[in-house]
């Protein structure tokens, strides 16, 4: 499992005094950072075969400003083109939200999704919770 | 339905060359607001007695900079406490997201969920699609 | 002077219960978009041959969620290679804030700034408040 | 001179390929936390007593994807209600952006602007570059 530090910026809070729930889908795509790596380990993301089809997030709790937030990214399942990443949100040892991502490897040249090759399948798969 | 124009920003395109899926988190939530707006007509969103318990996003086509969007917000059920609100994302006549979004009436004194008001409830069950 | 309106989204607020002010920054990009239009007439953005040099921004008073938000922007000057852009913000009458944005005319193949051909200078200097 | 890093974040790129020029502003404001703390030591920031008057940012070169940020931060002076921010952005050993924050103290029940407090100038003045 992946884990990504997050130091919640005041211009992530809303009028509610916490920080705003749509932020928090931004912060999960900072936690896929290492997952983009497997597929691009240059980390150039213009050359990065995958799309987003999906997310989802569970808001469990309050997320405040003031104290840092981990973001915990791993793997559910790995299908023939596609995968679920699961993702989690942690302040302060409260879990404050989780969620799912479904990416798909993409031909950009076919404009179709495309068979994950071994050499990431491999990678995805140890990321898979026993 | 409610129907929310979106002019897409420059800032919110990433480096693919589309608007950034996680932006269309915030668009449907800017498309929620006539659905904020039954809990609190004057829009004294402080006073909002909602929170927002969970938001799924399917990414149907890609979305681009220079034409608009427009948001179609309704509602899909009413429960005892909350209720689910359907969203799509239209461009030039494309689909290119729908989504959902829960929303749990909440007392703010007493930290809890508590009954949707019949005057609200009236309201959100007149916006279920036949 | 080009004018744009924005409606305030939820997400943009902040914990002090108004429009964050880094947000303005972004509302004052969407406003240029009448000026980048003149230089790339099919809104193809990644053909834009301009590149933002600096910005100041003025908060003049606070921005609230719930009213409507218009930005106007200008042209102060044209020199050479780059011209000043002049935007104020307003909201039920009230200047909420002003600034300035410097845009310099930029060859990407030779990786320098280049003189504002003469069809967009001209669309430039008509913007020049008299 | 403080000093706050920052990984840059996919969703703040735009279709330049480049971080979006208005998502700096953001990055600063982040830059500013131990200066908010000088004035809430608890991070309370509801209780932060001072609003930003004006922001001013050079974008001196691209900032890229994939490579952290350090944004470091200084006063420039201080005045007897207000204090100029100084605050530049490095990528790897290059000055990609640099900026100046107006912030002003103020007591918000009166709604006017105040003298700093000298436990307060204090911290703020031993932050002044030699």
């Amino acid at each position: 499992m992946f884990s990504v530090n997050i130091t919640p910026r005041f211009y992530e809070t809303d009028a509610f005094g916490h920080i705003n729930n749509t932020v928090i889908a931004g912060w999960f795509e900072a936690g896929r950072a290492p997952i983009f790596k497997i597929f691009t380990p240059a980390m150039d993301i213009q050359q990065l075969t995958l799309i987003l089809a999906r997310i989802e997030i569970d808001f469990v709790a309050q997320t405040h400003y003031g104290h840092e937030v981990t973001i915990k990214t791993g793997i559910e399942r790995v299908g023939n083109s596609s995968f679920v990443i699961i993702q989690e949100a942690w302040q302060n040892d409260v879990l404050v939200a989780k969620g799912k991502a479904v990416q798909v490897y993409f031909d950009f040249k076919t404009q179709k999704s495309d068979r994950i090759p071994d050499l990431q399948r491999t990678q995805l798969e140890a990321l898979i919770q026993a």
